[in-house]
C-alpha cells in the first residue's frame, strides 16, 4: 500500500516522539513491503515564530493532500499566561480539526497488566479495564462565538450543537461498540444543559438502529466519579468537546502513565494520529519524553487503513518493550537511563 | 445563640440523612445552651409533585426568613431520562442557589486515615489530602441563556462571565488560602476559553493584595489528571461553575466515600448546608444511606456562625464512629447492617 503521511511534530517533546513513530512506521514499510511517504510542515509555536500562523496555509495544503496525518503536540507555556496573546500555539490545533472536519476523536483506554503498580489506583480496581472514549470535535463550547466586552470586564462562550453534529459522531461510537463488548454510554450534564438534552434525544432516537447495543446515560459529574470508582464498567463512552477533553485526561490515569495513550481523530475524508499527552516542555530534549503514545497513534493509523497485522506487529513490539522494561523513566523502576530513542529503537529492531 | 434554620430535605434518602444531622444539630443546642429552631419546606420533586413548581415560594419565603438553610438532596430518574420535561427538580435547586445568591460552594475534602483502605486509589498518594475547593455556583453555562431551535435540531447554552462575578468567589478563596498552606490553583480552560482567560486575568490582578498566597493555573483537562495523580500538591483549588461540578465530585473519590463529603453555599446574606451526594434513589428507606455528609455540612454551619467548640466537637463524633466502625454499609467491612439512623444516634449520644 502507498500511503502518503503529513508529520507535524509541533513544540516541546513533539518531534523527538513522532521521531519515533516515523522511524517505526518504516520499519514496518519495509518488512511488510509498503511505500509511506512522509513530508513535514509546522504546527503550534514553532509555526508562529516561523510564520505568525500556529496553522500556516501550507501545513492546511499539506495535510489536505496527504491520507493521514501523524501530529506531534504543540503548546508553549510562553502563551499561557498571557490572556491578551491574539495568536495561540492551540488555535492551530483547533484550526486543523475544524478545517479538516476531524469530528471524532478516539481515546483508547487500556490498564495493561505489566503496568497495574505505576497507576495511582489499586490494581484490583482497574486490572482488565478497556475503555474507548469517542469525543465530539469540531463543535460545542471550543467553536461556539466568543465575546469579551470593550471593558474588557466581561466575557461569553457560545455552546452549541446541532443534530447532524451528533449523529456523525455517535454512529461511529455505536459501531464501535458492536465491535466490542456492546455497550454505550453517553455522558452529558442533561439535568442543565439544552445541548446536552439534544445530545439525549438524537442518541436515543439513534439507538433503534443499533438494537443490539445497551445504551446508558450518565451525568459528567457522575462519569468523574465513575470513571475512578468503577473504570471496568465501561465499554464505549460517548460525549460533547470539552467534557471529552476533561473525561480522557482524567481516564488516562488507569494506564499508569499519560506517556501511553494514543488517539485518532477522524473525519469523513482526513484522519490524525497523536499522543494524547502535550507538548510538556520541560522534558523537551532531554531524552526522557515516553514515546509509546506516539508510536501506538502510528499504530491505530496501520489499523485505519486496515493494515491489521502490521498494526498487531507495533503492538507486540510495545508489549515486549514493556515487559522488559525498556521503556523511559516514567515508567521505569529497573533501568536507570533509557532514552526516548532508544524506546524507538528497540521497536523498530523488534520488527 | 439562636438560629433559625431552614430544613429542606428533598428527595430520595435526602430526608433520611438530613433527619440525623437535626438531631446532631439538637444535641449540641441542648449541651452547648443555643436555641436552634428548626422549620421544614418542600424541593425538588416531591415539591414538584405538590405544588408544580420543583421551588415554591413558600420555600423562598422560609429561606429568606432563616439565618441558614439544611439542604438534603434532589432528584428523581423519572425526570432524568425525560429531555421534554418543562419543569424538573434541579431546576429547584439552581433557582435557591440564584434567589439566594450563593455565589460560592466550598467542598472539603480530606483523606481520612482510618478509610484510606476504602479508598480507590493508593494510600500512599493520597494520605495526607486536604484541598478546599472554591466552585463559582450562580454563573457560568448554568445560568445563561439556553435555546432550542423551532425544529428542535440544534440548541445552545451561554456561558458568561463577568469580573464582579468571578471576584467575589475569588476573594473568598483567596482568604481561605491565607487560613491554611496558602496556595490557590486557578482551574480553567485559558487556552481555548475567554471567559477563562477573564477569570485568569481578573484572579491575576486580585493576587497582589494576597501577596502571601503562591498563586498557579491549571488547565481543567490537566486538573482532572493531577486530582488522581497527586492529590496532595492542592491546597485551594478555585473554578467556575461547570468545572467546578465535574472536578469536586471526582475529587471526592479520595476519601473513600462520597457520603464522607459536606459542602457550604455562601453568599453575601445567606448560606446553606448540604451533603455533596445526590438523592441516590436506590437507596431511599433502606436505611442504608451513610448520613455523615449530611452530618458534616451541620457542622459547616456551626463553623460558619464561629460555633467552634460545637463543630469540633461533631467532627470528634465522626471520627470516633469512623474508628469503631459505626457506619453505614459503604464503609464498613466489620459489622453488617448499622442503618442510617444508628449512626446518627451514635453522634448524637457522644455528644
Ligand atoms: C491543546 C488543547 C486545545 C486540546 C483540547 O482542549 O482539545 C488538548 O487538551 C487536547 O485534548 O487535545
Ligand atoms: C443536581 C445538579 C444540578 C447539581 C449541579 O450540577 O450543580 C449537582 O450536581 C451539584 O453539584 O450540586
Amino acid at each position: 500500500m502507498k500511503l502518503n503521511i503529513a508529520v507535524l511534530s509541533g513544540d516541546g517533546i513533539g518531534p523527538e516522539v513522532t521521531n519515533q513513530a516515523v522511524k517505526v512506521l518504516k520499519a514496518i514499510a519495509q518488512e511488510f513491503d509498503h511505500s509511506f511517504v512522509f513530508r513535514s510542515a509546522d504546527v503550534g509555536a514553532i509555526a508562529i515564530e516561523e510564520t505568525g500562523s500556529p496553522f500556516p496555509d501550507a501545513t492546511l495544503k499539506l495535510c489536505k493532500a496527504s491520507d493521514a496525518i501523524l501530529f506531534g503536540a504543540i503548546g508553549d507555556p510562553k502563551y499561557d499566561n498571557d490572556p491578551s496573546a491574539k495568536v495561540r500555539p492551540e488555535q492551530g490545533l483547533l484550526k486543523l480539526r475544524k478545517e479538516l472536519g476531524l469530528y471524532a476523536n478516539i481515546r483508547p483506554v487500556k490498564a495493561y497488566d505489566e503496568l497495574l503498580d505505576a497507576s495511582p489506583l489499586k490494581p484490583e480496581n482497574i486490572k482488565g479495564t478497556d475503555i474507548c472514549i469517542y469525543r465530539e470535535l469540531t463543535g460545542g463550547i471550543y467553536f461556539g462565538e466568543k465575546t469579551l466586552s470593550k471593558d474588557g470586564d466581561s466575557a461569553t462562550d457560545l455552546c452549541a450543537y446541532s443534530r447532524v453534529e451528533i449523529e456523525r459522531v455517535a454512529h461511529l461510537a455505536f459501531k464501535a461498540a458492536q465491535g466490542r463488548r456492546k455497550k454505550l454510554t453517553l455522558v452529558d450534564k442533561a439535568n442543565v444543559l439544552e445541548t446536552s438534552r439534544l445530545w439525549r434525544k438524537v442518541v436515543t432516537e439513534m439507538a433503534s438502529q443499533y438494537s443490539d447495543v445497551t445504551l446508558e446515560f450518565l451525568f459528567v459529574d457522575n462519569a468523574a466519579m465513575q470513571i475512578i470508582l468503577n473504570p471496568k464498567q465501561f465499554d464505549v463512552i460517548l460525549t460533547e468537546n470539552m467534557f471529552g477533553d476533561i473525561i480522557s485526561d482524567e481516564a488516562s490515569v488507569i494506564g499508569g502513565s499519560i506517556g501511553l495513550l494514543a488517539s485518532a481523530s477522524i473525519g469523513d475524508k482526513h484522519a490524525m494520529f497523536e499522543p494524547i499527552h502535550g507538548s510538556y516542555p520541560e522534558a523537551k530534549d532531554k531524552g526522557i519524553a515516553n514515546p509509546i503514545a506516539s508510536i501506538l497513534s502510528a499504530a491505530m493509523l496501520l489499523e485505519h487503513f486496515n493494515l491489521i497485522d502490521e498494526a498487531a506487529m507495533i503492538r507486540k513490539a510495545i508489549e515486549k518493550s514493556l515487559h522488559l522494561e525498556i521503556t523511559t523513566p516514567d515508567l521505569n523502576s529497573k533501568y536507570e537511563s533509557i532514552s526516548t530513542s532508544k524506546v524507538g529503537d528497540f521497536i523498530e529492531d523488534f520488527i
